[in-house]
C-alpha cells in the first residue's frame, strides 16, 4: 500500500495537488527549510492542534483558518518554531499567510501555517518572504518530497506515504507528510501532518474522522514524553476525485475512515520509529483493561520510563522495569493476573519471572522491531502505544541542541 | 550542622543505637551488601512505604511490622530487589526478619526488613543468613558508615547525616543512612531511608510527623521519573535520650520536627544530587501558584523533562523547553505572567524571551548547582523540586544494568 512511488508522490499524490520546499536559509544547516501545499480547488480543512497553553504562535493563526472550514494551501517552515515570540510571532505568522497568499492569488485565511525548530527566536521574516515566493514558484506535482524534507528538523529522514481507495466508482487518493523526532508525545503536540486527498467530503464529518483517529493513532505514540509547543496535523480534502460527496457515515464514509486511519497508522508508526536517536521501534499492546483509557495510561507509562528505554537500548530483557511501570502506572492492576510478553514469549506471570529460553529472548532483544505484551485479564478494552528507546544519542542530539 | 564527623556517625549517633554492614555476596561487585541497625530498647517506629502497587516483598512485611508501632531493629540488603518473586519472596523476606530477630534476640515483627537491587530474582537466603549472622556480631557505635555502603546500588556515595537538638534539657540526637539513584521518583518509591533518632515520642506523632515531612522532602525529588516497587523511610525513635515524652504538638514537637525535616530535607537534597549519572544538581522554585500541589505538579513537569534535563547536562540555558514544559503540566496557567530565571537572572517574561548577558549565563550554566525560578503569579502557594542533569552516563549505567 505504501511504496515507494507513493511516497515520493506524497501530498501532491491527489488530484489537483502542488507542493514544494525550498532553501530559505532559516535552518542553520542550509537545508531545505520552507514548504508549500496549495490546491487551486478549494479545499475542506481539518486539524488538530497542540493541547500545551504555550501553544506557538502558527497555532493560533492556523486554528483560525481551520475553523473557516476551507482552505487552500499550507506553509511551513523548519529551523524556527515561532514560539514563545509574544506579539510580533503572531504578526510574523499572520505575515506568511498573507505573503504566500498574495503569491497563490487567495485569501490570508485561506492559508494555514505551522513552524517547527528552536523555541524562542523571531522568524527571520526577510529569508521567510523571499523563501515563499520562490517555492510558490516551484510549485510541481513531484515537489512533496522537497516539501517533506523542508519540514524535518532532527528526523533522519521524511516520513511520506501516499494510497487510494476506490469511493463511489472514482479513485480517491490520499497524501501525506509529516515530521516528528524529539518532543515527540501524545495529545496532539506531537509533530507537524500535513495530509492531502482529492476526497469530495463534508468539513464536518472530515473533522470528526481527523480526530477520532488521531486518538488512536498519533495520540498512542510517545518518545520522550514532551509535549511541544507547535504541532498539528491537518488535512486538505479538495473534491477532485469527483467522488460523490460524502456527507453521512454511510459506506462511502466508512472507506474514506479506514483508508486515512491506516494512513495515520503508519505515520505514527514511523514517527516513533525514528525518535530521536532511536536504535529500536517498541509496539507496546495492552490487552484486557477495564477501559481504553486504562489501557492507554499503562502502555504510557511503559513507554515513557526511562528505564524500560535505556533497558531496550541495552537489549536487555529486564521485564522487573516494565511490571515496575505498570504497577506505578496510576490503573488499578491485579498483579496476580498479569502477564507480560516479549515479541511472544512470557516473561512474566502471575507475580514472578518465568525462565525463558536465553536464546530466543536474544533473538527478541538484537531485533531493530520488539512488541511487548502486557495482559491484565480485567477486561475488554486494548490499546498500542508506540515507542522507542533511549540511546546515547538521544541524550547527544538534546544536550547540543542550539538555544 | 551536618558535618564529617556527625556523617561518619550516622544512624549510630542518637544514644543506644548500633550499625554494621558486610559482604554477604548478594552484590556481584563484592561490595558490602548486608546492613544491620540495632536498639536493644524498644523504639518506636515509623514508616512510609512505596505507592507502587506491585510493591515488593519486603515492603509488603514490613508495612506489618510498622503496624506494630514498635521495632528493634532494620535489615536491610542490596544487590537483589526481593520484588516480584511471588508467595517465595514474602517468605524469604519474613524469613529474613526471623534470622535477625533470632541473632538479636527480640521478635520477628520487631524487624524491619528492606531490598534493594534487580527486580524479579530470588534472594540467596544461605548467603543472607550468614551475612545477617556476621553483620549482628559487628554492631557497634562506628558501624553506620559500612551499613549505609551496604544499602547502596548505584549511587556513587552513601548518603549519610546526623545531628542534635536540646528537647526539654537533653540532647536529643539523629542520624540517618540513605541509599537512592535510579527509579528515583516521589510518592514513597524513592529509596532506602532509615533514620535512628534518641528522642523519646509517642509513635502516633512519629508517624504523623513523617508522614509530613515526606511530602515536602522525599516526595520533592525525582531523578528519572520512575516511582520504584521498594522503598521505604523509616524512622526508629527508641527514647534513650529520656527527654520529657513527646505526646503532644507543644513546643518540643515542633523542635523535633524541625530538625527531623531538616535532616529529610538535606538528604531528599543529596539525593537528587547524586541522581544516576548526574552532572548538575537542579533546584526548581515555583512560586505563585494557587495550590502547592499546582506548584508541585509544574515543578515536577520540568523536573521530568527530559528535553530539559539533556539541555542542562548540555549547559544550554535552553528556557523554551521549561515554559514548554510548564504549558503541558496540566495546570492551568497564565503565559502572559510567567517568568522564569535561571540563577537569578530572568531569561523568559510575559510570553518572550528576556535578553541577558551571555557571559552571566554561562556562569550559571556551568556551576554545579543550578536553580531555576517560575514565577507564575497566580497566587500564594509554592514548591521546590529537586532533580538532576540526564547525561549519557544514566543512558550506559541504565543499558548495562544486568538483569
Amino acid at each position: 500500500m505504501f511504496n515507494d512511488m507513493h511516497k515520493s508522490a506524497g501530498v501532491a499524490y491527489p488530484q489537483g495537488f502542488t507542493a514544494a520546499g525550498v532553501r530559505a536559509g532559516i535552518k542553520k544547516s542550509g537545508n531545505l527549510d520552507v514548504a508549500v501545499i496549495y490546491t487551486e480547488k478549494t479545499a475542506a480543512v481539518a486539524g488538530v492542534f497542540t493541547q500545551n497553553q504555550v501553544a506557538a504562535a502558527p497555532v493560533r493563526v492556523s486554528k483560525i483558518v481551520a475553523d473557516t472550514g476551507t482552505a487552500h494551501a499550507i506553509v511551513a517552515n523548519a529551523g524556527c518554531a515561532n514560539a514563545c515570540t509574544g506579539e510580533q510571532g503572531l504578526r510574523d505568522a499572520e505575515k506568511m499567510a498573507d505573503i504566500a497568499a498574495k503569491e497563490l492569488g487567495c485569501r490570508q485565511d485561506d492559508v494555514i501555517v505551522a513552524s517547527t525548530g528552536v523555541i524562542g527566536v523571531a522568524l527571520p521574516m526577510d529569508k521567510m518572504e523571499a523563501g515563499i515566493k520562490s517555492a510558490v514558484k516551484e510549485l510541481s506535482r513531484e515537489g512533496s518530497v522537497n516539501a517533506g524534507n523542508a519540514i524535518i528538523t532532527t528526523d533522519t529522514y521524511s516520513k511520506a506515504c501516499a494510497t487510494e481507495v476506490e469511493i463511489g466508482g472514482k479513485e480517491v487518493r490520499f497524501g501525506a507528510i509529516a515530521k516528528g523526532s524529539g518532543m515527540i508525545m501524545p495529545n496532539m503536540a506531537t509533530m507537524l501532518c500535513f495530509i492531502t486527498t482529492d476526497a469530495d467530503i463534508e468539513r464536518k464529518l472530515l473533522q470528526e474522522a481527523l480526530s477520532e483517529i488521531t486518538e488512536v493513532t498519533f495520540n498512542m505514540l510517545t518518545v520522550d514524553g514532551d509535549t511541544s509547543t507547535n504541532d498539528m496535523v491537518i488535512v486538505l480534502a479538495n473534491g477532485a476525485a469527483e467522488n460523490p460527496k460524502i456527507t453521512s457515515k454511510n459506506a462511502d464514509y466508512e472507506k474514506f475512515y479506514a483508508t486515512l486511519k491506516e494512513m495515520c497508522t503508519e505515520l505514527a508508526k514511523r514517527i516513533a520509529a525514528d525518535g530521536e536517536g532511536a536504535s529500536k521501534f517498541l509496539t507496546i499492546n495492552v490487552h484486557g483493561a477495564e477501559t481504553f483509557a486504562d489501557a492507554k495510561k499503562i502502555g504510557m507509562a511503559i513507554a515513557n520510563s526511562l528505564l524500560v528505554k535505556t533497558a531496550f537500548f541495552g537489549e536487555d530483557p529486564n521485564w522487573g522495569r516494565v511490571i515496575c511501570a505498570v504497577g506505578y502506572s496510576g490503573v488499578r492492576i491485579s498483579p496476580e493476573k498479569t502477564i507480560i510478553k516479549y515479541g511472544g514469549i512470557p516473561v512474566y506471570a502471575h507475580s514472578v519471572g518465568v525462565k525463558f529460553d536465553e536464546n530466543e529472548i536474544k533473538k527478541v532483544m538484537t531485533a531493530h522491531d520488539i512488541t511487548i505484551d502486557i495482559e491484565l485479564g480485567l477486561g475488554d478494552f486494548d490499546a498500542t502505544v508506540w515507542t522507542c528507546d533511549t540511546s546515547f544519542q538521544y541524550v547527544k542530539i538534546n544536550a547540543d541542541y542550539t538555544t
